[in-house]
């Protein structure tokens, strides 16, 4: 087990906000010298395929009328980094990103449609033996 | 407390594939040796009804075209048990599936509206007196 | 780190029966003597704005035909306290009430839209620094 403070995530939701909370949960923890993994499954996982992140919806697009479009300026302009670019800080940063084993099965995802960069694919026993060590576990 | 290792997830979602992840992961940790609960609260909870699985929907049925029956026939072509399966596996394994006693209420389901096998029926302090000691919990 | 045993959740979903997860969780656990906090994000923090919890909608209204007043009335009947009870409750218990800083970036809220009782608000570090020493984290 290792000394230092650890963050476990598994993305289920394919959500571009869902998503938004994982990245910056994870590079958050990893800036504060955390160990961090985020575990992508279901629609999680159609974020790592290539040109997937672009295509992700929010989950409440039409709630009071806040749209992805508005959201995404209102981002921008409040300097928050594009999904795209922590992405990126959260490779840069160690983040491990593992993509779901069993996902890929069942949505038919080869490898090579997944992006770079990436942990070795990964399962259920994957998860749970860097989860039950971590500090945090959220299920997102 | 006991000196195994252990897992307790709120399940409060009603959907077939958030279902499918509590299910693996209360799974693969009991057959890996540790205790496993799911708390079954909100829609969660109808999925214990009797028949209840059968009518799960799926958490984004529409998105890019996945839908229900699609998902059912990949799972079951890449060999991935059915949740009726699953369920009958976690009893198998010694998951506890404890029925929330205030939804019960909220929702007007009764003891013998539920399959067979549960636990007692629990509350809040049911679930936060096995959370607190747990080394993995998650609500999904 | 406190000796109290705690709880922190994120809430990240503006439904109300996530947000009533979220209030009886704490509040549960506040009464049992923990610590408890939720950081509220997302759409969870327009809950948080004035007239916020009343305009909350239910995550399934269209399931199986349980809608937002036949719920709020079987909770009623069922004795169940009301969101803006619960929320009253939870301050008057101690339950710590944080605002995610971006968010009100992000959505255009100001500190003065948002209801009397809360923390200072907070960001990802702050959350971090309270779930990696909680024995119970969720995301919700």
């Amino acid at each position: 087990m290792s000394a230092r403070r650890r963050i476990a995530i598994i993305l289920h939701s394919g959500e571009l906000d869902k998503a938004y909370a994982a990245f910056i949960l994870t590079t958050g923890a990893a800036a504060m010298g955390m160990e961090a993994s985020i575990f992508f499954t279901f629609w999680g996982l159609r974020l790592l395929t290539k040109g997937g992140l672009a295509k992700a919806p929010l989950s409440k697009m039409n709630m009071a009328g806040v749209g992805k479009k508005f959201m995404t300026a209102r981002m921008k302009s409040q300097q928050v980094m594009s999904l795209e670019h922590l992405l990126q800080s959260a490779l840069d940063l160690g983040v491990k990103l593992i993509p779901c084993e069993m996902t890929m099965g069942v949505m038919g995802i080869k490898r090579e449609d997944l992006i770079e960069g990436l942990e070795p694919v990964g399962g259920v026993v994957t998860f749970l033996n860097d989860a039950k060590d971590a500090d945090i576990n959220l299920f997102i």
